[in-house]
């Protein structure tokens, strides 16, 4: 039994409105030589004095052991289990640039890459190319690839070295596999079809990428494409239809506003920077919306650096900016994060993230820091991710009893 | 959704090793009069400093107030929900004595068992007879029973009064309730055909025990058989084909080695006592597998006599002989068992039992003892079992990410 849809059934109009600022991969590990996680060092008044007045506790976002996508990690907090909502990155990525997909599309995600002269991938990412270097190449390639299908095709900007390829038309499937070997030193895959429906897509897939090296044999240093995540979209049930939620979505990159407009929530266009990002957040709260999902995103990025220092710094910089939100006033407001980015494995991971819940009706426990380890002793305990959704509609006194 | 098999899509190739302690039995109740748990009053300095490096937690092995068998709990260590993967004792025990099961064949463990004047059992283990008087009786049995039936059966020797009985052949089925009434002064019981298909084989066992009954009528005291476990053995998919594991076995009791052979592992063949296993382990630990399973029995044995102070020394034992173990260096060390046998019980009980997960990806928490208590404040929190499987997958970086 899939507990989300038994809050389907008990949400009902009435009730309070809910904030989730969401630190992307701002849980971690210890790092020995720094005496604590990113999150234990960061000096984080603000954060902790919510915690003393909050539920607290960790949150596993897609099952134990399993290192979550950001797609995944973002999807289980909104309540959408995503070994049941599965979504792939092609689909995010081509929502999250106001692409207008429609119903049984083909999207992937395209990372343009450089490749040796024996044709193997020696930069994933083309040294991280300028957007509009990435611009006049989707350009060239949308002009010049010529595919042998009677829908039509789109290869569109995203921003540095990433790009969406879109393909539309009858008798096309997502069940690909990725071309991008996810390490250098190898040759870009086969985009092998995982069914016989898929086989079509598979040639003409082939073909992009044969053409598009010939189209980019002069460029350097983005002289191929790597692509990942093949999905057909089909749209989900949305937060209005499901929990009676009418969210808003304020976060900068792509992927997330991707994620937010999947599931029905407005997204506030291009906000900007982190400052920037509080700010629209502070401007858009009011009556038209019941849901905020306010996004930080360089903790992420700092963490998969490896930059210790500098995911602190970004941890500290939301604290500052905490009293902005707190300030107003949210019936609920839930702190976490999608999934934990050590500094230390500069690589997302499977480690449970510290969760903090504040409302009237939070059942307040002895936690006084936000962090992974004195969150376990609080009164959340340690959860599937999916639970949130449920704890944060009750909190804001938005579920019907169950039964009499 | 089966979060295992999950893992079984993320498994890849490349990673660490992952050794596994099992402490059968190892965990217990708190003994008002010694002032704890056996892993309590246990002196286990090595285990300890193991724990304060670790991540630590509890797990359940089968479900919430289930008394788990020893195969379930294995299984459930492994990764195999032992509500799905239902292997009864039978077929176990003849895996254990490298008998060549094959598929449809239908197993059954045996007691040799001391039966009164009035049929009633008054031992249900014959005295723990030799084992090569067992062996006599076993052999007797298989040349004079005559069973109505075109297939063949087998009656062969574990260990002292234990035996496995075989039944192969077409329209059989394991679907039949043990004989064996758990209890002294009641008769056997009827293997009593749960389901259609197994009236013919109940009636094959009722004739066997009918026959056995007349032909050991003057032995004592294995005047009897009482038999559980019945089942009909269907190879399961291996620790390979499922996790990408090769795994190796160093245990001493066939039950052991059966489960480990029913999916998939290699097995020392009699690797002999505590210590002599704890070298075993060291002299095949290399790059022939990637996945060891290092079995202690005796935690259990001494349990199920009541015998608290017996149960701290094997603890003891296992503790002195763990630098070994970590002297291997390997990648991901779990510690941990197959359920708990309290002393004051004597007997396997439902209570989740400690485990810790030493590693370089450890998220290490304060916990600083092994026992069941401490690891209560670890950060893996109070878990089903299947959870370790993906767990240490995860922290030997066998996983890939789910979701971009």
């Amino acid at each position: 039994m899939d507990i989300t849809t038994v809050w389907e059934k008990l949400a009902w109009e009435s009730g309070g409105k809910i904030i989730y600022l969401i630190v992307d991969g701002g849980a971690g590990l210890p790092d020995p030589e720094k005496g604590g996680t990113e999150l234990q060092i960061a000096r984080t008044p603000n954060l902790d004095e919510l915690a003393t007045r909050s539920s607290c506790g960790l949150l596993e976002l897609v099952g134990p052991g399993i290192t979550p996508g950001s797609g995944p990690g973002h999807l289980a907090l909104f309540g959408y289990d995503p070994l049941k909502y599965n979504v792939g990155r092609g689909v995010l990525s081509a929502l999250g640039i106001d692409f207008e997909l429609q119903e049984n599309d083909v999207a992937a995600r395209v990372n343009f890459a450089t490749l040796d002269d024996s044709g193997k991938v020696s930069d994933r990412r083309a040294g991280r190319i300028e957007t509009d270097l990435n611009r006049r190449l989707c350009d060239k390639i949308q002009d010049k690839v010529k595919l042998d299908f009677e829908g039509e095709f789109f290869f569109q900007t995203v921003s540095e070295h990433r790009a969406v390829f879109v393909l539309r038309g009858a008798g096309i499937s997502g069940n690909l596999n990725d071309t991008d070997p996810q390490t250098t030193g190898k040759a870009p895959r086969d985009p092998e079809p995982k069914s016989e429906d898929a086989q079509k897509t598979a040639e003409l897939v082939r073909s992009l990428v044969e053409q598009v090296k010939q189209i980019l044999a002069d460029e350097h240093p983005a002289n191929g494409i790597l692509m990942r995540g093949f999905e057909q979209y089909k749209p989900l049930p949305s937060l209005k239809e499901r929990f009676n939620l009418t969210g808003l979505c304020v976060a900068d990159y792509p992927m997330y506003r991707g994620v937010s407009r999947l599931i029905g929530m407005d997204v506030v266009p291009k906000p900007g920077g982190m400052k920037e990002r509080f700010q629209a957040l502070e401007a858009n709260y009011g009556e038209d919306y019941n849901f905020y999902f306010l996004h930080v995103k360089h903790s992420d990025s700092e963490g998969e650096d490896g930059n210790f220092e500098g995911k602190v710094k970004v941890i500290e910089e939301v604290d500052s900016l905490l009293p902005r939100v707190t300030a107003l006033n949210p019936d609920v407001l839930v702190v976490s994060a999608d999934h934990s980015t050590p500094s230390l494995m500069s690589a997302h991971s499977w480690h449970p993230v510290p969760v903090l819940i504040a409302g009237k009706y939070a059942r307040i426990d002895e936690v006084e820091r936000f962090d992974e380890y004195a969150c376990l002793r609080g009164s959340i305990g340690l959860r599937p991710a999916t639970h949130l959704m449920g704890l944060s509609l009750a909190n804001a006194k938005r579920l019907r009893k169950y039964g009499a």
